[in-house]
């Protein structure tokens, strides 16, 4: 592993919490925290809270601020959230950000502005930057957040490039949601010291041996367990080859059907809890056809959710 | 024109309206106001604020609470207001279109949510049904945004088709900023006394002949003049075909460079307001070849902004 990165500095396997949602639609932050304590008792070692897995893009600021100060007052550790704090707007990623900060956030996962397509490098420095210098708190890391299919605004090397340049102790890494591997590879190589987590444990391991931080997944809800031996077994210079292949495996069958609707239909049915089946629009839960496709392939994987 | 109308509906040329920002990169009230005057002073039938055009994707949800109520306290009247109210996620949407009804607007302009990506018109009904019935006004009229470019979530006729059934006395419209006039005129034929503003005024005269009604455009706010004088026109039943070329290259010599920066750009020049030049990021200022690219543009097309 890269020998420039601090001791202190997140690392390992993220899981991108699922919110769970009330009938009325609104989050069920009982059911989430209990979600969150599962996650680290299961083996992570941080927890992506508010991200596009937790329908973060689906909630309100002030939701999302309830939710960060929920947590704050939880028994979750500061130290393990890595929450989302992106938007379309400067004004309320500072907002967001500043409420991650106060409770104790290890860092913060942040999108570009998104809504404009077709910006340059120059525009997307500078969101950045206005953001750190209305942020302004030593404390503050950031990991990029790359994920051109939902944003549609992919962040380039030299946008990576130029603000860890002029802002060397605030950008922390990156998570990579493109799919491409080679994209990783490819930070871990340019950028030591860098934290590249892989945005699916797919990953996990290649990005491992190149010195990555490790990966920040949705489908770590349902597969923790595989993905901390997969980290163990790597940190402890054992062969994780065999491991890693089985971990893919269930990845590519959870993810053979709309990722967040099947995440939440596989918690509902291993907890034995219905009410984990809601989802906020515009995302809808599985039809029959999908949720028998996906016993199917999670069959065929010889997928095992964690009792 | 469509009979089906009610003769109250908005209907004609809508400026999407540009928002001033000050050096500080906030919001500027005050020049804000005098240029929604400046629009219906020259013709302007509503102001569709708070848009694409007006950066409101990249201002916070306070920032734009502030601004309606800033103008429900302005001379401006709320029947000339077309807010844009539609964000990523249900519960921002609902705070701000019940504040575009309190301040008086003629109906909103909302975005379906559109983070995620290739969801369902199930998913997209579902948002628009939970929005509407979370506000709970009689007031409220819709009007769909649809902006592939930007959102990436297209809005379908099966979705319009479904909502108008469920919703006859909410879903208003559309703002048809898809670039394809065949999409226009195919929804002003489906969808009779649907008002169908198509997204530029490149298209304005074919939408009014086919019933549609009228235009919201970035590009009205320096072409209002040209606009209002094709509106009349093809209301008085003379041909206003030659006005239309001529809107049409003006509106093409715009979009030849970033529209938006070029807009600020030639409002600072024509009104001799330096201080109309700030875009919030990721927008940046046009660089000095685009600038003489849009000058050279704009002179072979004739183009001559209101004085």
């Amino acid at each position: 592993m890269n020998d420039m990165a601090r001791s202190d500095e997140p690392r390992g396997v993220a899981v991108a919490t699922l919110t769970p949602m009330t009938p009325g639609l609104e989050p069920d932050f009982d059911r989430f925290a209990a979600h969150c304590r599962r996650m680290l008792d299961r083996g992570a070692n941080l927890l992506a809270v508010l991200g596009t897995t937790g329908e973060a893009n689906s909630l309100g600021v002030d939701e999302k601020l309830r939710l960060l100060d929920a947590l704050g007052e939880s028994d979750i550790p500061g130290g393990t959230l890595l929450p989302g704090t992106g938007t379309c707007s400067i004004a309320d990623t500072v907002i967001l950000t500043r409420k991650a900060l106060e409770v104790g956030s290890a860092g913060v996962v942040m999108l570009p502005p998104f809504y404009y397509k077709g910006v340059s490098d120059a525009g997307l420095h500078a969101a950045y930057e206005e953001v750190i210098q209305r942020v302004g708190d030593s404390r503050l890391r950031i990991y990029f957040y790359n994920f051109p299919f939902n944003s549609g605004v992919p962040i380039s090397h030299d946008l990576i490039e130029g603000l860890l340049a002029a802002y060397p102790g605030t950008i922390a890494g990156i998570k990579d949601s493109s799919g491409d591997l080679d994209n990783m590879l490819a930070m871990c190589r340019r950028f030591p010291g860098f934290g590249v987590f892989a945005g699916s444990e797919q990953f996990l391991l290649p990005v491992l041996e190149a010195g990555g931080a490790g990966c920040i997944s949705a489908t770590a809800n349902v597969t923790i367990g595989l993905c901390a031996e997969v980290l163990a077994a790597a940190r402890a210079g054992k062969d994780a080859g065999a491991l890693q292949e089985k971990l893919s495996a269930w990845r590519l069958a959870i993810q053979s059907q709309p990722l967040i609707p099947a995440l939440k239909a596989i918690v509902a049915r291993s907890t034995g809890d219905e009410e984990w089946l809601p989802l906020r629009p515009p995302l809808t839960a599985l039809d029959q056809a999908s949720e028998a496709a996906l016993d199917e392939a999670l069959d065929a994987a010889g997928f095992a959710p964690a009792a």
